[in-house]
């Protein structure tokens, strides 16, 4: 049952041919020392002459990996191969998965910092939370290069794609939307401040313990941060059936599941968007008897949020115009050219394009390149 | 003129169809999650079910860049391009290369170790003397993958096939062969103890300041260990003219020039292998004239002393039996099965394969694989 698997799910290629000595020659020893030498004069020609603008490195130490938790590196290592297998068919994006023998974060930062030189960007992947939010913004902080961690962005733009389309399936603003996110991990962090940074302003966070304020003593800095950009600002406290009563719309990202009693509390007219892979905290069984728009992360139900439709398009706009990071701006527009694909076919089970639509990556790393250049962060 | 290298010369590739969701769903998640699981209950079988066991870390700080020196990461990448497409086209190796932002030893072999879960060998590259010993040495020591630095130990197993062919050719046996070894690097040492190893035991080791032995005072650790294993034991000092003086064989891996003179002093039949690139320490113009074999590094001269020759084959050798090292035995039986595919063709201009005979590589593997299961290093 695991001949797909069977000897890895990837290899390198040559993209030049050696046919002869005069090949060797040019392509090694000692035509190669000219590359060498130029590049050495002036670095921004390794750009043009190695392979390093195309390739992210995706990192991981094992952590956080799927459903699974921590695992470690070397069990992590078929899920960093399938994400370069995506990154390549989908982007055009050479990626190299880097399985860390480290879960400090220092090291982790050291030894992507020493690397960074082979990479043209890095994609975190499955480093669990906290951690993952300061290795990020370390990196990007220290590097003129993309940090993106997937976990987080990948989520948060096709979240948001599928959000705009269902917001405006069912006739809601922005402003007068209640959203509760259930989780407050890395992919709950991001969902909600992509959310925020899109006009979404009433927003309630909950973890095992109910609603995230700050009159809670409990909060680490992470979620203490968060209360104060969510329920802090609507006053919103209390346990989750209490914000679900007349929510809008739910986004799972938790693994937890969610009781049908609390899932008949929303509003009419619901959205529930239950994430966690295999289960989903809603089964569209069950959400669809309480609302309108229903998705999910899995493939067998219609409105899949994967994030495939996001990582390889981000990343090949990113690196068209060699941007030294990816900014808010970027992320939001990539979700808005995911959401517009959907187009005059918007219905309650397509709010949001097929991973196999072709259109989905080009438009992606388009509106990506456009929003590197206004951002200030495109080389080219 | 760089047209070759516009872009890079390798890429990823994968050996695996995404077709439609379905496939996604056995490549990625969730059925990738099955995969993770093994793995995590059995870490052995990361050997069946990713491409680790089969993919090289070319590792190097650009420090010691060809004939370029100290050229930096960026800058060396063209070389580290080159020879991963070298071991995927002569071995059918995967190799990812990663240039170092650091020259620090310490830094580098932690580096390595954190990343040693994503790769099945370490190739060390263009890292200089005297660091590169003792990054090699700690890190196999501490690996139980194979580490190789091959400038030192792939330029040493082929110079000796070319040696052993070349000592057949003019009927000498090894016990009585005089050998001078310019230069006390990396190539220079490797040479040094894969020829003990062999059983030549005359060999006088020369830097700038003349033959390395215990009296001189401005010795390093290791030219100091270098002069014992060589002219201490014969009582050999004084200049390089000295030792060349009535010397079997000369082996150049410092990069200086051999005046002529010194060449003429050299016994009859002479062996002279000047392998600096891209000009050797003896023109095989001026070689001849004094020499009955001669071998450079070039491929524009016969006997092209090329590490193409070796690399590719110990690794495929090595992961073909899951090798936890690469022995001095392995290292040896490359240099035989290289030596002994000229056969009977054997003659001044032929005393070592050409880099495009496709026999090389699989006898080199066949017989370092046979070696790592006599030296007890094979895990199948």
């Amino acid at each position: 049952m695991f001949d797909l698997h069977q000897g890895g799910k990837m290899e390198i290629a040559s993209s030049v041919a050696l046919d002869g000595p005069d090949d060797l020659s040019m392509a090694y020893t000692p035509g190669v020392a000219r590359v060498c030498a130029a590049i050495a004069a002036d670095p921004a020609l390794a750009h043009d002459y190695t392979w390093v603008s195309n390739v992210v490195a995706v990192v991981t130490d094992g952590t956080a990996v799927l459903g699974l938790g921590d695992i470690g590196p070397a069990a992590a290592m078929p899920v960093m191969e399938g994400k370069a297998v995506l990154f390549k068919q989908f982007g055009g994006v050479d990626a190299v998965p880097l399985c860390l023998a480290s879960t400090d974060t220092d090291e982790i930062v050291d030894t992507v910092l020493r690397l960074a030189p082979s990479f043209g960007g890095i994609n975190l992947e499955d480093i669990s939370a906290p951690r993952c939010f300061e290795i990020e913004q370390r990196l990007q902080a220290l590097l003129d290069i993309p940090v993106f961690h997937d976990d987080q962005h990948g989520t948060a733009v096709v979240a948001l794609a599928a959000l705009e389309n269902a917001l405006r399936l069912t006739g809601r603003s922005h402003a007068e939307t209640k959203v509760v996110i259930s989780g407050a991990g890395a992919a709950g962090v991001a969902c909600t401040k992509i959310l925020l940074a899109a006009g979404v302003s009433d927003i309630a966070v909950t973890d095992r313990l109910g609603v995230l304020h700050s009159a809670r003593g409990d909060l680490s800095p992470v979620k203490a941060a968060l209360a104060e950009l969510t329920a802090d600002r609507t006053g919103r406290t209390g346990a989750l059936a209490d914000v679900m009563a007349g929510a809008d719309v739910y986004i799972g990202v938790s693994g937890g599941t969610v009781p049908e009693e609390v899932v008949a509390l929303m509003a009419d007219e619901a959205i529930i968007f239950g994430m966690a892979n295999p289960i989903p905290e809603v089964l569209p069984e069950v959400a669809h008897r309480h609302a309108r728009v229903v998705a999910t992360g899995r493939s067998d139900y219609p409105n899949q949020i994967n994030n495939v439709l996001a990582f390889p398009g981000i990343f090949r706009g990113a690196f068209d115009v060699r941007a030294t990071a990816i900014t808010e701006g970027m992320k939001l527009a990539a979700a808005t050219a995911i959401a517009v694909l959907v187009g005059e076919q918007l219905a309650e089970d397509y709010v949001i394009p097929s991973p196999f639509d072709s259109r989905v990556a080009p438009a992606v790393a388009s509106a990506v390149a456009e929003a590197a250049r206004a951002d200030g962060v495109a080389r080219r």
